[in-house]
């Protein structure tokens, strides 16, 4: 299982035509600037090595990516039994911000923490007396991850999202009358909107989705900064719910675990192999990096990536 | 069909005792101050006489009661094509607060204006270039109808309602994503419980309900004081969906257009022949006074109400 | 209030048109054939006077008009209590083909007797020792109330509707499992598609809808075929759900009870008033007669039919 | 991770005492007579080597775990693209026999093969001219996965679930109607009710397992009984959606592809590892085998079998 940056160089210039079929996200202004050719790799081995094509160094949000992040955090900090009394641990079959189970099911709880809905009631249980030392708190456990100092937020993506996340006040108030959130609403979401917002480029990402391969240890450093269990917990969400309404097919095809986010990044994490980061800013209808995807099953196939 | 007030002191004291098998409404706080066995009822002949019984001076607040008296204003102010290209006109079997059929159904429509989502988008449509001046207007409006200077609203049930809104800003919000909503969504909550906390007693909501028996005229006065359409309109949605989740079983036991509220109160207008106010803080399973409904049951039993 | 058939042929003439907008049944093969332009109309007044206009001899099936015949029926037979026992008395805003309501609500029960999963389980209360005798007793009834002994149905029409009824015999096995349905369930789809294809022309139909505009008494021979109760009843459904999921709007725009079904055939019953039968077989996007749906129109405004 | 007889016997032991917090399926009569503290299990390794514990060789009724076996048969015959234009690949929060989302979802394919709707689709492609050959066809495949050639049906289960299956009947008129079922519904309830009570005992069951596994090579023969690919997708929907709606919570708690069956049995399959068959038929709520699932996670953690 030979792998070189010419290798990786040669299956994004495979992939990235596919770019043309997807498009932009459209529903976050800030976003829409991007050049929709793009498409940049990162993967991280676990003995510390770095491989790459395309832009890699490019920065971008991670958008629904951040949900793993945070989740992480939150099952160190509350334990399993406390977040898994918010939200379940069930993958759907509805879209990634959709409402209907919230009410038709008889407990008012969110699916998994990969849909919107659970993922706010997560990003709820962030420890910290303010909404500002919350957010330190996350922003200081991602740059454990990276192992950078410098990782941080795009103000103009988070403005902008705060400013119309109309759907996401809406799914924070129905919590918030069935008890599940318990902070302010507005507080949530302008925190919620910043951890979307957080920025970093493809070896960052990489590194991130290393550290979850790697049973929670730091490649690099050897530091175990995700408990065993969280690592695993985390991997196995994005395995059944990690790529929006195609979890199902990506398992299918590929067979790793993968977060995605509609910024057109995406954290792949293949158990005890590699991190792997991607960014592909054209997207498929379910929200996915649709050149990323393509580029993921090439990895995938060519290095015997899946986990079945 | 010979009145007077012995004749409703007897249908009163009949219907009374049921009020122990209900309960006081337990979302609203302010509300739950109520002596449960309360029941009051006036009714307004179209000659501009009055009959009652019980305890019909007490005031209370008009909740789901003043969707009528909005939507009246809402459709003379714009005119029936603008409010039904936000809101729909059929029944449904769904809960009153429901949010499922705004997310399934293909366009993002509440289905009628007594439910709550459609009711706040009647709200939303209130003439003004502010909030207090669309609130001066509804108010306006009300004072007329009910031809005394005096109406107000409950500022301590407004402010306990307004704090406790979650489910009404989820629904807010979720209109105000796909374009239902114009406003601003904190606005609409701040004007909508005012509105549902507009006070006044049995007496006044006769009248209310007689001017929609009479086509829209004062019985009073003979001033025309909501256009023949638009009063015929009201009746309508008063049928088919004014008494929550049982309108259906009210329209087959009763049938007379009528819309209950959760403070207990209930207006029924008998197409050219009276108008009734009730009030009884006990509520079935349903949200509708559960004496008030025995009572309209037997008053309209009694003199041929139905209008089937 | 004068009406003569010049002015009902004026008025068919003035509706016909609108007829090339909309489309006949497709899924019913036998029902494909119809004349798209055809539109007749007749009256019958309470005192037994019948006005009429177009080809009103005509003969067409009366597909879902025949639920609120058996409803009529199996509430005599079974009572009120028994009958809503197994069915609702909600109007919905879900098509009326709908089965998710069956599966979300907490009782399996269908919403009203007008939906296909509420007409399926009252056709399966008609009395009878075999389907036989059920269909004998159903038929026995509709010649009572048309008065004329020849009434039938078509056999081409039935037979067709029965070879592709996937749908109801879903709706009927799912009932069946819920216990709603007592009976076996290819047994109640043949006796369904029989009473569906029941066959007759708008003067007979116009007929029935007087019986119960007249409280259940045969304005002609002065028999009460149907009590008062039962026939105040039906009118109530058919206002809240006679129309499909356009029920609503047709009772602000018309306001009389009504039912009507994908032949194009529309039974009216004004109460107090005038029973109508319309048959005009192109069809709007819910179902029901378009032109028909004008003509009724056109004649409520004209004759002030409305009840609200 | 040395394993023996005398090993299994002891997770046997700590798990069988949960079973009396369980309960024997309900709605299948002829499966009411199982004794409620049975739990057997057996293991078989990739070399071909057998482990078992408690009453291994008694048989029971596959049920809903025949549903991977058919699945593989399927989309060997039919190919991928044929099978998943049929069904869907996402898993859901929806419970197994649900069809609420073949009428909202605007393409009314069931979401995956692991649900009812979704296995009565996989079942009508099983090729085969008549029915009998279409059993026989499948019954053929089983016997050579099992490499006994003694495997059959139990006829008083498949009797018995035929005359019950109501629900299962809507689910295939409602596909029928949509055009996702091609066959007769009643043929096809009888064949998928056969292939339900399939009967074998945890030895044959685990000895599946192990060829799925193995990437679909039979351990002891060497032959190649699956292809790769197909072993692949089937050990993927195992994963997902294999434990009906706890899936998502296995995944989490074992992190292995299983599937379970309201008989009490469940197959697991731990890729390059080895075959699991398990029998305990006292359930949890999702229809679970209650100890079966304890012992796995015993299982699961000893042996450290979690693939994620």
């Amino acid at each position: 299982m030979y792998i070189d940056n010419q290798l990786l160089a040669n299956m994004v210039d495979e992939a990235r035509p596919i770019s043309s079929e997807g498009r932009l996200v459209d529903y976050i202004p800030a976003l829409k600037k991007e050049n929709k050719d793009n498409l940049a790799v990162s993967v991280c081995f676990l003995n510390g090595e770095f491989f790459y094509a395309g832009d890699y160094l490019e920065k971008f949000t991670l958008q629904s990516i951040s949900k793993v992040i945070t989740l992480a955090l939150v099952l160190m900090d509350n334990g399993e039994e406390e977040v898994f009394s918010k939200v379940g641990m069930e993958p759907t079959g509805d879209p990634f911000n959709s409402i209907v189970k919230l009410e038709t099911n008889r407990v008012s709880k969110p699916l998994n923490p990969m849909i919107n809905a659970g993922a706010l009631a997560v990003t709820d249980m962030i420890k910290g007396a303010t909404n500002e030392e919350k957010w330190e708190r996350l922003l200081a456990f991602v740059n454990v991850l990276t192992g950078e100092e410098e990782v941080t937020y795009n103000k103009e993506v988070a403005d902008s999202e705060f400013n119309t996340a109309f759907l996401n006040r809406s799914l924070g108030y129905f919590m918030k009358q069935h008890g599940i959130i318990k902070g302010d609403v507005e507080h949530l979401i302008y925190l919620y909107t910043k951890q979307c917002a957080l920025e970093m480029n493809c070896q960052d990402l990489a590194k991130i989705g290393a550290v979850f391969a790697n049973d929670g240890m730091d490649p690099v450093t050897g530091r175990q900064l995700i408990t065993r269990d969280v690592a695993r917990i985390c991997k196995t969400f994005m395995v059944t719910c990690g790529m929006y309404n195609s979890s199902g097919e990506f398992a299918i095809k590929v067979g790793i675990p993968a977060k995605s986010g509609v910024s057109g990044g995406i954290m792949g994490s293949v158990p005890r192999k590699c991190g792997i980061g991607i960014f592909g800013p054209s997207l498929d209808e379910t929200g996915n990096s649709i050149a990323g995807l393509r580029l993921l099953e090439l990895m995938g196939n060519e290095y015997k990536w899946s986990i079945f």
